[in-house]
């Protein structure tokens, strides 16, 4: 199936700047364009591939001014990177299409609810009391617990684990391996210095439009719910304590870990391999660098750093110090000698 | 099923100051308690929550001294935390019934030696003389290899990969994808630059009582084995190397990381995310902040903190200065000039 | 099977020193060793356990000159670890035999491409236009999506999810519960504090000779590959994000995570829990220390640490100050004190 720049131009609301009759089947990265590609410039680090990209055509801010000659077909759109998103989604629409029955080796519990829309793929299983909204989409290899709700569109992927009593909103994506509704990190310490197990009796609850990565952990409460908000993305290998809380919106990277009851505010900005302890309360719009260690509860828009974590300007203030370190100390040394000699 | 007041003091060893007869049928949080539901205060920071509390039951500490008024009815107990924990489980006992028998999906070899008792769920696998002993519960989806040893009452969780040779005790839990028994990390450099894999020929064995977390890691020795003792509890997302070696009652939180062949003595707490190098030995009894990396022996009653960890109060100490570097490296600078331009 | 010393010094290129005759049938660590095993001590820290093991054969260095008394016999060899690790692998050659055939429980796409010699475990699914090579092993509970290309003799552990379009070489090994090919982590932003998925419509490719640990996750890119080089070995919990490349030679221990876009070199040596971020390049032959976390580009042959890292030298030197920052403060303290009071 191949694309005029008119027509592309049509789709993403743009203007042509070049051949208008200009052919492309698919989309590449503009450093790697060839016959054919449709490409995209967002990032200005990349400017210089616009001069030498063999892609026949590249969407462009309708800011960009050339410096060079190049030989591109060029759409002018607002947003460069937005306009090529909606192309690589009209793709992928075209390309998949949903599938929907029951495999013959998926086991679906008689009294699980089961919308006629919804597919339950190869060796999946899906439990007692299940309810399973239209057009979700039970990839193989998946566990699905006892008294789940899973709703309207949302994808469990290949082996995921979403045990007893977990609540899935709509248009959710849960990734491969990752474990729903596991049992929390309960234990009561005995006098002889071994540990008895807090039954974990709470569940999951999981709002609307939720992406949940591959081999990411989410832990069911001791009591009550865990909690993740409408809009909430959460990386690969995250790890979510029992009874945590996180706001809508907030979007978490890879590796990061949020221990028992801490709550987070919504629409925060959290990095990779993040800590936070437990009990915490983090406010709204926090940011929070990668590798942080979170020791106290966060104000509100507030922007941190460091192991443990504090105001980010104020932890690379210090950073620069830390670097020369041994030249401030040196200089010290040599002032404390110069005085002692006097 | 209901409980009154009287039969719930009985339950816990408490004392009822209120209404006998109230009745509840579920336990709830103090701040979410509603008509029916039993709660319980043992932070003091929720104390505020009694006295709007709507549980019909609140266990509190026997010296508890009530500032304002309140209408839940209380059951004193020496320990509420404790005292609710012996509910919940209670509660789950009565909720739980072991399932038992293998599941027509399932596959069991012909020369596993399988208790009566024993339950395998689902598309789970269980191999060659392999011994499963009475009450051992394989839930669905998971594998089980050959020679594998597991002892009764253990529970292996959805997912979860129990690899040739792993021998695991009495009364453990192994969460659901978690992974036991893989190849450990042992390469061997060329000349070329390129890398032999060193064989790992050993296994994973687990004392009694252990708890392994979703998605967590335990790599066989590449020779003798890996050893996780009695009562250890593992979180989620652990990665623990070949040959590492676990003392009895050690805790460790969620995505910590130890490395080939380091020894860990009983007893120890650690925190989450932290990183222990391979070929150490940590003392008994060491208590580890969470994010901490230690590349060093550490010795018994240790409290560390830091990357590189060392003593946890002079890790504080050092770290105050840090935060206010800016302001101590400028006082230096000033005594600097002054003298540079007596 | 038992082999006399004699036997084992020819399979070595080793020389006896003791009784050619004496028999062994396992293999063990010095410390550890029993009437019948072999060991080897290349460690010298480990020389100790030499005059006390009980291993009836040691592989010992060809400089190696004793101090006390023995009763081992020896074989000496260039490098008992490189002489033992041949040992090893030929026991394993013994003991494993290769699996073939198709599992009756097994499903294989019709139109998949899969050598006779190839083995599909119980419960493994393989997916349409698939093509797997010679001796190529998936093992239980695997699932190979669609459009995957798989190299000879490569082993796909249990659980481990080879999603759509990856393409693996020759003589990999994934292990159990890996995820290769999910969606990277790619989202726009919103107006309304809201985000929109950017389709992820790469793939993954993977060299010859990785390998890749239990429970790592592997992006697809947004565009074009995820790329690991040839000779990678990838250990447990380990994230690589969308359009990441690793060159070839590259070792990375557990629980490190690669953000989106970056670049590492050939032969990097990476520890465990290291984090770099996202768009940046790395050089060849850079050792990173574990636990560092990268923020910027970095060259060639490069030793760093650190959060954010630095050069390796320095930021052990400004630690050491670090450590004793109470010290020296004090003393800042004091000078300002006398200078202020002159």
């Amino acid at each position: 199936m191949k694309f005029t720049a008119s027509q592309i131009a049509e789709l993403v609301s743009g203007k042509v700047e070049g051949n208008t009759n200009v052919e492309v089947n698919r989309l590449s990265k503009i450093e790697e364009g060839t016959d054919g590609s449709l490409s995209f410039l967002a990032n200005p680090k990349y400017t210089s591939y616009l001069y030498t990209t063999n892609a026949s055509i590249t969407l462009v801010s309708d800011e960009f001014v050339a410096e060079k000659k190049f030989k591109t077909t060029l759409i002018r759109v607002a947003d460069p990177y937005e306009a090529f998103s909606k192309l690589l989604e009209h793709y992928n629409q075209i390309k998949q299409k949903l599938p929907s029955g029951i495999a013959k080796t998926a086991i679906v519990s008689e009294d699980a609810h089961v919308a006629k829309s919804v597919f339950v793929g190869d060796f999946s299983r899906v439990g007692s009391n299940t309810v399973l909204e239209h057009h979700v989409l039970i990839h193989p290899h998946a566990f699905v617990g006892d008294n789940v709700s899973i709703g309207t569109n949302t994808i469990i992927h290949i082996g995921a684990r979403i045990l007893n009593d977990t609540v899935i909103g709509e248009n959710c994506v849960i990734h491969s391996n990752a474990v729903i509704g596991a049992d929390g990190f309960g234990w009561a310490p005995n006098e002889n210095g071994s540990y008895d197990k807090v039954p974990q009796t709470g569940n999951v609850v999981i709002g609307d439009h939720v992406d949940i990565g591959a081999n990411t952990t989410i832990d069911r409460a001791t009591l009550g719910a865990t909690k993740i908000g409408t809009g909430v993305k959460l990386d690969n290998l995250i790890q979510i304590g029992h009874n945590v809380e996180i706001g809508d919106h907030t979007v978490i990277a890879a590796q990061t870990g949020i221990a028992g009851s801490t709550k987070i505010g919504t629409h925060c900005q959290i990095g990779g391999q993040v800590g936070i302890s437990g009990h915490l309360t983090i406010g709204n719009r926090v940011g929070i660098q990668a590798k942080s260690g979170i020791l106290k509860n966060i104000k509100d828009d507030s922007k941190i750093m460091g192991y443990p974590a504090f105001d980010y300007t104020a932890f690379n203030k210090s950073y620069v110090h830390f670097r020369n370190l041994h030249t401030h100390i040196t200089d010290l040394q040599t002032l404390k000698k110069r005085l002692e000699h006097e």
